[in-house]
């Protein structure tokens, strides 16, 4: 439903079973102000179908209002009770919810009761992790000790790297990009229409012109059509945004074949390449070493190359390659500025944060001194939460590079595993390379879609396999969605959608498309 | 010491003792580095000396490697023994950290153990906190219920607001002059000098002219300088940061006389303020039933004022009242467009975060769709921490306003104790109205200064009293500070710097002005 009319309803209706928190709403009078208020924007799919997203006004579907406590609370305890009440029923919320988990990005999957401890203090890294601030209650040594593990990862040298932990991989593409329009202040930033909205936003807040690319089928960059632009706007530097992981189909965009495309048409020298590697950013330098046989049972898979090299001749190359780990390697070897990846994704952490890292000789233009902070001002933020980099620090030094590599393995075995099962079940899917995104048929049913927590856009939905689901948990979705689709396409009444232009022909698997 | 070349060596010097985690570290070669690294960026201070900033290279004082776990780690359990060994000496540093912490404002003192079983979740309120994302471990019904209460104390009806609960006090500034912007997309933005440095990131990022403004020795932003300014340029709209507690000194901007100025020099229905009200934000509303008496025995009070009307026409009003209270009230029935506090500051908050209220009204200008997350994108973050609505909600409904009320009461007691004391030992200190931050003579050794985590600028510090710190914390610390100042300044050797410049020669006691 995704910001429909009935979304509103419906979703009430599905948070009611899980969350039985108080909250005062009337069901009609919001679908009644939903459909009657001017204030609502009108969207329209490019299948043609409108959808409504509520703009105008704040909807108080759920809130828990903070009352001011009683002259006489201290000695009945009521608000004590209440509030307990309202945590525990919380809690039960959040294990229902993060059982029932599968659409986005996140490992739900950790133990960090090593560090409850920690959460009495107030650690704050304001400033710059490499400059010490007068601040003691911090943890730079943690944070510098990740930074470092990333540098090493992506090839840039200590001297030769700068970087922080962010809040979010919103941050880390809004701090590539800016160090970019810094580093060419009259560049163009480009980035394909399937990259994370928050490139979008970052062109916008830094006013910067912006040209949209277009994606092959399989979500993957166009080169075709980013070489037509880059000729078009010959005079002006190129900052490019390249996706290593979309965020709908996860597909990774081909970095040499962007990198060539610019030194082939006159921007060597000219251009600032930021990659947002939010997910896949710290999946891909593990899948290598995957064995190719994880896809030996992927039929499908030769089919899907087929629709790729149908939509771009570069394909052809890699059409007839039969394996993982072929992508382009992220590295600062390449003459790319800067990589950002999110922590609380396939690493697993209870808040949101990310890892930037970028050239040390790009913060200085960036950069001015805050003499308060005894610090410089090359960050977004300014105080930053102290406990993300101790939760990063102790993941990656109980996994180690070995630790992830298993988990890249069971991600991607699983998730070739549940697109398996749906062909087998006659629905539409796609898995890209290198990742373990499984795009599909968007359910019928918005309860549906809302128990498992899909994210979706237009006709279809995907999956995210992360290291917490299981083949089991698999299993579970699997039977639900098939024992619901019986009821959604029964026999004589309508068909499921048509997903070639989302996913190609060849991974279709409507009436048309089907044989 | 605030960058300068000396730092890095008493720096780790004072963190050996509170610190002692591993780290490959030669003192003698940074300093030697610093001294000949041609990177090196140099500052000049107005008063002629110049301090060193390390720009060009990141100094690796302190970090905590992330190793690869052994093959036989899990039998031998070391790597588990090493990590609880640092987690161990870090917890020790930071208990002792936490008690020697008087110059950030951030209350220390909080218990949110209630809290501590839902450090197991993945919270993420990604998206625009009133409508539905399909995310569920999410915790908007908690972050609502907040933002009413801010939108309750700024006075803006339920169906008139918008807001989010931010990172930080920086994020809630990079969106406030962002919403500004996009309501007069030629506006300048105006700000005092003393305005905190996001401020004038803010205008650097989104490419917007800026205009400083002069301040009064109070740290106040000086209205007929403003006044100068705006007619300069009359052409185009005005965006003003308006300061509800400076950084440094904690001065609150007189908004009334703002908005006047601004009316009377044309500008009327053509500007957009944001109050930054990270600390004070949440305190003044709190002050105004605290009884004068307070500052009954602040004898230096009525000297600060006749400064105060030295520099400033309008201040002359003022001078004539004596009591807390008489600022102008924070509220949205005055033409202002948004408000930001800090939610780690005042409240008390393991993590940083902030509350952002502004006008609905003035979103819809901002804000562009994401089908992905089936929301609105207003925020400038994307994934959102979702445990710090969590324990701003818990500490609201525990305290309520008559709570912060007490504790505003408690701060600005122990506030106009430390003043006093400090004047009765010849100490030259300043305490704004409406203000627990005491500005003070910089302690002329930057061990002292590392060792309370005093904030300084130039020749002043500052102690923010907030309700973790108590008399005994104050006592302890003023007899610190009295016994190394009788070493620093001994008979017939060096004086105490004058203040007069920072302060005012009112409340400045070096040897030309305590008389």
């Amino acid at each position: 439903m995704v910001g429909s009319v009935g979304n509103g309803l419906l979703d009430l209706g599905g948070r009611e079973k899980v969350e039985p928190l108080p909250k005062e709403f009337d069901p009609e009078e919001i679908v009644d102000s939903l459909l009657h208020s001017e204030s609502n924007i009108v969207g329209k799919e490019e299948d043609g179908t409108s959808r409504k997203i509520v703009l105008g006004r704040n909807v108080h579907t759920m809130c828990l209002e903070v009352k001011e406590p009683e002259a006489d609370d201290e000695i009945t305890g009521e608000r004590e009770a209440y509030m307990a009440g309202v945590l525990a029923r919380y809690r039960r919320s959040l294990i229902d919810r993060t059982k029932h988990h599968l659409g986005y990005p996140y490992n739900l999957d950790f133990d960090y009761g090593a560090l409850i401890h920690l959460q009495h203090f107030s650690i704050n890294n304001l400033g710059d992790p490499f400059i010490e601030s007068n601040y003691g209650v911090h943890s730079r040594q943690f944070e510098v000790g990740v930074l470092d593990w990333f540098a090493r990862l992506w090839e840039l040298e200590k001297n030769e790297y700068w970087g922080y932990i962010t809040n979010c991989g919103t941050e880390g593409n809004l701090h590539g990009i800016l160090v970019g329009r810094e580093v060419f202040p009259n560049g163009i930033l480009y980035a394909s229409k399937e990259s994370h909205y928050s490139v979008f936003k970052a062109a916008r807040m830094y006013r910067m012109e912006c040209v949209k690319v277009a994606t092959l089928v399989s979500g993957e960059i166009d080169c075709t059509d980013f070489r037509a632009k880059l000729v078009q706007n010959k005079e002006k530097p190129a900052i490019i945004n390249i996706n290593i992981g979309t965020t709908v189909k996860g597909a990774v965009d081909d970095l040499d074949l962007v990198i060539q495309t610019l030194e082939e048409n006159g921007f060597k020298d000219r251009f600032y390449i930021h990659c947002d590697g939010a997910l896949f950013g710290l999946m891909m330098p593990f899948i290598k070493r995957v064995c190719a046989t994880l896809i030996s049972n992927s039929t499908s898979s030769f089919h899907y190359k087929q629709a790729l090299n149908h939509n771009h001749a570069s394909a052809s190359l890699k059409s007839q390659q039969w394996s993982f780990g072929q992508a382009p390697k992220v590295t600062f070897k390449k003459p790319i500025g800067s990589v950002s990846v999110s922590g609380h994704k396939f690493v697993g952490c209870p808040v949101p944060c990310g890892v930037q890292i970028t050239r040390l000789a790009h913060i200085n233009a960036l950069s001015s001194n805050v003499e308060y902070l005894a610090s410089r001002d090359a960050t977004i933020m300014g105080s930053r939460n102290g406990h993300a980099p101790i939760f990063l620090w102790y993941t990656l030094n109980r996994k180690g590079y070995q630790g992830f590599q298993k988990e890249v393995q069971k991600c991607l075995r699983n998730a070739h595993y549940l697109k398996n099962r749906l062909k087998e079940a006659g629905i539409g899917s796609m898995l890209n390379e290198l990742s373990s995104t499984v795009v599909f048929e968007r359910p019928k049913d918005e309860d549906f879609i809302r128990q498992w927590q899909l994210a979706c856009e237009g006709n279809i939905a995907h999956v995210v396999v992360m290291p917490n689901v299981t083949i089991e948990k698999l299993d579970y979705f699997l039977r639900e969605l098939l024992e619901k689709r019986s009821h959604w396409y029964q026999e004589g009444t309508i068909s499921p959608p048509c997903l070639a232009a989302e996913i190609g022909e060849a991974n279709c698997l409507c009436f048309s498309h089907k044989n």
